[in-house]
């Protein structure tokens, strides 16, 4: 069963099968996040338990994964998620996508799930193996790329889930070996779970030997991809990335008095200082790490870094703005070593940082352990969301559980899905994101930051209500063409600034395909995916209701600017009229 | 501040004060359910947060309470629920409603929430106090009604919560004191845990010196009355549940072969002999016991009784079938003794017994605690649900909290809350009521095992699917007409068996207000409360796709009969075609 050029494969793990598909003529230009939306949305039953037998596990590269394209190199996983009851898309960067794309293989969905026991699987060019696995049932997912690399060579990309997925806990990410057999991870919506409830503990995608992608108009694409490449390396936010990583936010999100502090009751966080891109940066020189690092083969951007401890040992990579803000300013933690001990945690346990941060917060204000007590927090995480005890399993579940087990009434959630690092009443734009996007609140879904605060992409007053609607809008959209690209996301901020970008894309994937694409088409892709996920949605029930901020940000004031969140439902609801 | 006839008392307990209203006239008609669901669904936002300071915690005695009509008792409470979303009304027997109905009290209304700290509420006929409460705080509902009977006296009524309420599980109850100063709940929903948010321990209700309430025309109220007992009294239902109580049910339903076991993995379980209301029975003459008991003054059925421990010291009364049945059948528990004490516990709690023992099949399902094991059932329920350890608060929060912290996809409940004791697979009408409720999985919303097991209102076959939705339509109908007179449920055997009956319960409803209500006009009234909760719950987010089993139900066939939920969407919401 060899493998050739843009074939679906299908594997069953009820009946521990797999075979190859042609792609099916109106799946053949989608790609990433429009290929797995499309699938889950077809083939998934939208009132199906996430965890049980009728959900689909499918991961697919995007559009110019595999081209010499910059930072194109994201795999899309996507699935209904347990943690939102929505459809769910998250991507990750790392080496699972290239290595998929030049395989010929444009999606793997993963089907049904065996009664019992504990599955690994291994792609190569001469096909698919399904195979029991025992000796890294339990195991972190750095022992798990350590060990796949062992068995089975270098080249090899993994795709692994930790004890959380095991556990099927609902915060579980999907994880990606980077170019270093670090990790990289498809964070949000407990993605992991569904892995887990599959009995698949990891993927294993060999791509040696295989022929690699076709470009149709090779010269083509090379024009369009300089030109692409020049412009997102010469970008300002770009040199930002590379110089500090996105924990560079800090400082700016706290400047603008936006930085959800103490589970979301004050918008500035004393502690900034400590755990700022700056002081990271200075930390990382002193003790021989990397300020910059690349996730993926491709990478001009290089946001990354290697974070060492004080003894110079590595710690963590992709220490990210997020997970900084979740277990730092949102906890009241202002120690960096502290973060980056528990962010090495969590990736090895394969835990989405900003859910477990914010439903640190919770348990916090629930008083389960002080606001700024970093060190339980590690504790937890070490001795209880690692064994699952019911302690661990509450927080494992992320910040909705904590909630609810605790009887909490500030829950910062929509969706179920814990609220990121920007606050909606002082960052409005952001707050119609959250509540509009087909995921839970996500910040990635339509990233206004750029607009409300960045100036890149415009500028829109982030107090106001004047103009975010149309700003989420137009980013949401434009989102969701990027993430079907396999394209990172953070070349947005140079093409919302540069003109020629959008249409140097859509040039490349014209020259890979021999198509004829316009920039409108694809805006419609990205406006198509966004009302299939709503569709989805809408058939598993959620409502323009399920589209709204909890109480409590219309109810406080958040200092220092004593804003509320505003927005009408009605108001919200005409997020949809496109 | 004194009371008077058909008031509405308004506590506010975030400035601590209580005011007296007249009945807004197109309340006047109200009583019951449908009146806390008038209320809730004019004063509640249904996007608020159900532990907010925006919910409301309703009280009201029903239509004939406080009259001489036998059964007629009972206390509706009312709220959005914290457990389901929805809006939720859940009725007591006891001694409250009576003695509201004397201080002319037609509802309570409790509003907003203190900032900390913990209260009891008394009404007397001087008017209501509101005190902070120190002493009782931690304290079970067992010693929080003799305290309170201490202070204040032996007439005096308690409404009360426990440590679970307390702590804000959502499986908290609402306890009332009953004749013999022992406990009758507001089981379902979570209500306890809404008046725990409102820092509300306990109100004592004391309707000495009252005036009473007045019937318009005594002598025609006499007569209907004495009908109505004679035909309740005669029907063979009420003298079973005299005799054995609820728990009658256990061979009646494991003969159906729709008694729920072991997680809903079959429909009848090999212990029943063990824990039937004919054991019960002889247990209780060997221990001496009472067979019969009252839980309310006028009560002439009888369906409670007292079951003592072997030494023959009291352990727990109101020991009905569905707690005996989540706690035994459902967790293979076989033994009456052990759910006795887990009985006595949670009641003592304040725990819903029919959430908990559901809870409990799917953590045994998960693997918590092994099938069977009721020693560690009871040693879970007063070692960790009363102290609210991390494993007490996943269990305490009831079946969904338990399915989602432990990733279990056998999850019985619908809107989140667990489904009781009759299997809808076996049992097809119970499940429509299950799915379109407007609270929840409640068997007591539309019984429909009168017609399709117990042959009273009917015979319609419980394996097919043919009159489900009708069966289930009217007895919901009926159901929400009768929980909004303060009439026992259990009165409504006699009344689909006997003609005369609802014409006197309506005759009896004129002769208390002077009205000229016909037969239609209440069970219009019926139709009106159903919609207007179904509106509310529709304003909340909720659609049909809510109204739907867990998927298990269609894919697992159930033995003996091996039969599967086979209604589609479109049939169940046929239901709301009226």
């Amino acid at each position: 069963m060899a493998a050739v050029q843009d074939k679906i494969v299908r594997i069953n793990m009820k009946d521990l099968t797999a075979r190859f598909e042609d792609t099916p003529s109106d799946w053949k230009a989608l790609g990433g996040r429009a290929l797995t939306s499309r699938i889950v949305s077809e083939e998934v039953p939208p009132l199906s338990h996430p965890l049980g037998s009728k959900n689909r596990l499918v991961f697919a590269p995007g559009l110019l994964t595999g081209t010499p394209a910059a930072n194109s190199g994201r795999l899309s996983a996507g699935a209904k998620s347990p943690l939102t009851g929505t459809i769910k898309e998250a991507n990750a960067g790392g080496t699972a996508a290239q290595a998929l794309a030049k395989l010929g293989i444009k999606a793997v969905v993963i089907e049904d799930k065996p009664e019992k026991g504990w599955y690994g699987i291994r792609i190569t060019k001469n096909g698919v193996e399904i195979f029991e696995e025992k000796e890294l049932i339990g195991a972190g997912n750095f022992q798990v790329v350590d060990e796949v690399v062992n068995r089975y060579g270098k080249q090899c990309s993994v795709v692994t889930i930790g004890p959380a997925g095991e556990m099927k806990m609902l915060a579980a990410n999907i994880s990606v070996k980077d170019p270093d057999g670090k990790l990289r991870s498809h964070g949000r919506g407990g993605l992991g779970a569904v892995m887990g409830s599959k009995g698949v503990k990891f993927v294993a995608i060999d791509p040696q030997g295989a022929e690699g992608i076709h470009i149709a108009d090779k010269e083509a694409f090379t024009q369009a991809s300089k030109l692409f490449s020049k412009g997102v390396a010469n970008h300002d936010i770009t040199k930002a990335l590379a110089e500090y990583g996105t924990d560079v936010l800090i400082n700016i999100i706290h400047n603008a008095g936006g930085l959800p502090t103490r589970n979301f009751t004050k918008g500035q966080f004393d502690g900034h200082d400590g755990i700022a891109g700056e002081t990271m940066n200075k930390l990382i020189k002193e003790r021989g790490g990397k300020v910059r690092h690349n996730c993926q083969k491709g990478c001009i951007i290089m946001c990354s870094q290697v974070y060492n401890d004080k003894q110079g040992r590595y710690k963590t990579s992709g220490f990210e703005y997020e997970s900084i803000w979740a277990m730092g300013a949102d906890c009241c933690v202002d120690n960096l070593d502290i973060l980056a001990e528990a962010d090495h945690w969590l990736d090895d346990l394969g835990l989405d940082t900003v859910e477990i941060g914010v439903a640190f917060g919770v348990a916090m204000e629930a008083g389960v352990l002080d606001f700024g007590d970093g060190k339980r927090m590690v504790q937890i995480i070490k001795e209880d969301i690692s064994k699952g005890t019911p302690l661990g399993r509450i927080i494992g579940n992320g910040a909705a559980t904590v909630g609810r087990a605790y009887g909490v009434t500030r829950v910062p959630v929509v969706k179920n899905q814990a609220i990121p690092a920007y606050d909606p009443r002082a960052i409005k734009g952001i707050g119609i994101t959250y509540a509009t996007s087909t995921m839970g609140a996500d910040h990635t879904a339509g990233y206004t930051i750029a607009a409300n605060i960045l100036g890149s992409g415009g500028n829109v007053d982030p107090l106001s209500k004047e103009g975010q609607i149309e700003l989420s809008r137009n980013l949401q959209i434009a989102t969701a063409a990027i993430d079907s690209t396999g394209l990172c996301l953070f070349t947005a901020f140079a093409i919302l600034d540069d003109e020629r970008l959008l249409p140097a894309i859509v040039d490349m994937i014209n020259a890979r395909f021999g198509t004829t694409l316009a920039v409108d088409d694809v805006m419609e892709l990205g406006k198509s995916v966004l009302k299939m996920e709503r569709e989805f949605n809408l058939r598993a029930g959620f409502t323009n209701e399920d589209d709204r901020l909890p109480e409590f940000f219309s109810n406080e004031p958040l200092p220092p600017h004593n804003a509320v969140w505003d927005f009408t439902g009605e108001e919200i609801d005409a997020f949809w009229d496109f």
